[in-house]
């Protein structure tokens, strides 16, 4: 209890860290046993205690929403904007998900897809309308939902389109999210739309919904009642706040694992009809166009799938010795049941532990100690749901769909490793 | 299938809906059984569908980070700076709590607490150091630490102040997170501090750490080894993406449950003692005065406690009929087991439902359906965790702990709702 006990100089033997065999040992002693001793990749060697000026100086003072450090700014969305500036807001923004960990998805980071930019709305002129084959037509406004009972679910959003440049000739040299981020997680809080439904009372003849969305471009989808009346949210606030602009201020679809675009932003209808209708959005896109020139409509449900976001292309292993394979994986059919990883192409897989909590139609992390000999070697990893369900090879979904599958694309993702550390995308 | 059944134009016949008794009943039977048929509030009547601006011009294009609609300016956090600006960064910005939905705080309302404004810190010159009784002194890089095991959990952090404003002779007439706010909760990934101990080698000597700061307040405090190898984390990452500075980026260590600043950010120093230190944060401040002049020293666990959210202080409802009432809870000690919420000041109770997941030292989300029927109401939430603890009346802190008791208060905290359905503090 002495208070001259207390000092503030270094020790002098101290040595520069990264993770020794040792450490990883006690975390995951089945994986790594038999592991020679670890190479000890030095760090930069800066002294710990020098006296920053950070540590000299009054700091910032508070703010009333804040940011991210200005030493994170590289940590952007990865924006697609096929049509350039002839229409800025016609493309996706992909989650960069290389430089993210657990599963909720920061919603300024969160992947998005609009086929006519972010609308400016204002929740005190919005309104909600639900109509068509109902005993009651009813029309919401934003203050009106908000009384209704809510509820709170964590699932992610995938755009159908998601990893299509894995079907190019040629492996994309592109970090993971600018492949794979067209997919994200956040809790949402919202009015389950059954309970909507249930008071507008629906005729027996009801059996779609037509959801359109306040966009210019009027985005409409039609969904079986089923899925309405199952796990749907009326979605006002996602992770805590209310919705961000792009991802569907004030107010959202939320058909929790099915296609991304389903879950109409900025929705200001829902019409019950009988039949689906036949929306510009699900008959000249979002059909999925098969090897044999056949298209396949209505496939709602996402895939199985899984990737690996560290290691992955463009990052570069500080030296042989221990690391940390981590990564996400999900489905639009349940939960994920297992992971596996393989390290050497898929000739021999090891199961991956499951980081708590898995949710169904979430993300789930995944980690693995990875003892890294300095070879070459090639990262796969491979998930399976509870239906059962198994993430296919590359080249098995190919020959399945074809190349020109651009929708639903769920193969196997495979990362090299060179001796210089160098990650890279392959087909292997 | 006929595309032609598409419908553009509204069908005529519309309500404008505040929830109904029928919507309502379908949730909560149980609860608001024998309720007479629910007033139907107005909302604001414009055309749900009369063709808003943002329907007829291409909306905004993508970003790489994305922010809150413009129309949320009002949703900040609640600043409070004691010294005003002869020392802008030394105060708390406190999460609006009122504003917020589910349990996951949204990184940019997250409460933080600081004693001498946030630094702005590089992390590539920034290093952790861990000397003292180890047989290895370790110094790590912020690279050499993303190789480590890392696991991610949900936890909240509070600061031992909040809710201090509570003991004023008056009830403050204060939005719920101007009183309540210095608590939050993230999804947190990071590297367990049991792994760096036990790679550094504790002496047998070793009971304590001193946790010190990169602030120039160089924030420090002495923790129980115990807990340092039980659940803290040396955290990276909140809600997916690296910490922001105000919450300690690079680097921050994380207590589940414990006192707020006992997660020292900006961790620069672990040191390994035998005794507390006695460090000016542990002694000239965060010791709990009692009603009898003396003061308690390392109260560790922030207690057992739940606010209602929605309605609170500064809203009106819209009329009788059915409402929602939200509000989170949560204890240092455990998990959420119950929630009671009263309508009539306490002297009858309802169990409130638990929104899943429910998870140790988290925020946890309650929601209760309300019939009010428009007289004069007093709203009470009452937390019990699985240890058994109980929140108390104020009363009954206040003459336990007496009336400068500013630290750790937990008492149960009551708002009004007047005929007109205005919501205040009250004491009652």
């Amino acid at each position: 209890m002495d208070p001259k006990s207390r000092d503030d100089s270094p020790s002098g033997d101290v040595q520069d860290k990264a993770p020794s065999r040792r450490g990883f040992l006690k975390q995951s002693a089945a994986l790594v046993t038999g592991a020679a001793s670890a190479g000890l990749a030095q760090g930069a060697n800066a002294q710990a205690l020098a006296g920053h000026p950070w540590e000299r100086v009054y700091g910032a003072g508070f703010t009333g929403y804040g940011q991210p450090s200005r030493f994170e700014q590289p940590v952007m969305r990865h924006i697609g904007r096929p049509y350039g500036d002839l229409a800025p807001g016609s493309g996706s923004a992909l989650a960069p998900i290389e430089s993210l960990e657990g599963i909720i998805t920061p919603s300024g980071l969160h992947n998005n897809r609009s086929h006519s930019g972010t609308p400016d709305i204002d929740p005190k002129e919005h309104q909600l309308l639900l109509h068509g084959l109902v005993q009651r037509p009813l029309k919401f406004s934003m203050e009106a939902l908000w009384s209704y009972p809510m509820t709170t679910r964590t699932h992610f959003v995938e755009c159908s389109g998601n990893s299509s440049r894995a079907l190019a000739p040629q492996p994309a040299q592109v970090p993971a999210g600018a492949m794979h981020g067209n997919i994200a997680c956040s809790e949402w809080t919202g009015v389950p739309l059954r309970v909507l439904l249930e008071e507008a009372g629906l005729l027996p003849q009801a059996k779609w919904l037509l959801a359109e969305g306040a966009d210019s471009a009027h985005m409409s989808r039609s969904i079986p009642v089923e899925k309405a009346l199952d796990d749907a949210l009326v979605a006002l606030y996602q992770n805590g706040e209310r919705l961000r602009p792009e991802h569907g201020y004030p107010v959202r679809l939320l058909l929790p694992g099915w296609e991304g675009n389903m879950s109409v932003k900025w929705l200001r209808r829902l019409k019950i009809v009988s039949a689906p209708i036949m929306t510009k959005d699900e008959t000249s896109r979002y059909t999925d166009l098969q090897g044999d020139g056949k298209s396949l409509m209505f496939t709602y449900p996402m895939e199985v799938k899984s990737v690996i976001t560290h290691p992955s292309h463009g990052m570069t292993l500080r030296g042989a010795g221990l690391h940390q394979i981590s990564g996400i994986a999900w489905s639009g059919n349940g939960t994920i049941k297992k992971i596996d990883v393989s390290t050497d192409g898929g000739r021999t897989w090891m199961d991956a532990p499951l980081a708590a909590p898995v949710l169904p139609r979430a993300l789930t992390r995944f980690r693995l100690p990875w003892k890294w000999e300095g070879a070459a070697a090639v990262l796969k990893s491979r998930a399976t749901d509870d239906s059962g369900a198994v993430q296919p090879e590359r080249e098995k979904f190919i020959a399945e769909h074809g190349n020109n599958a651009v929708f639903h694309f769920n193969g196997i993702q495979a990362w090299s490793v060179a001796p210089s550390g160098e990650v890279k995308h392959v087909y292997a």
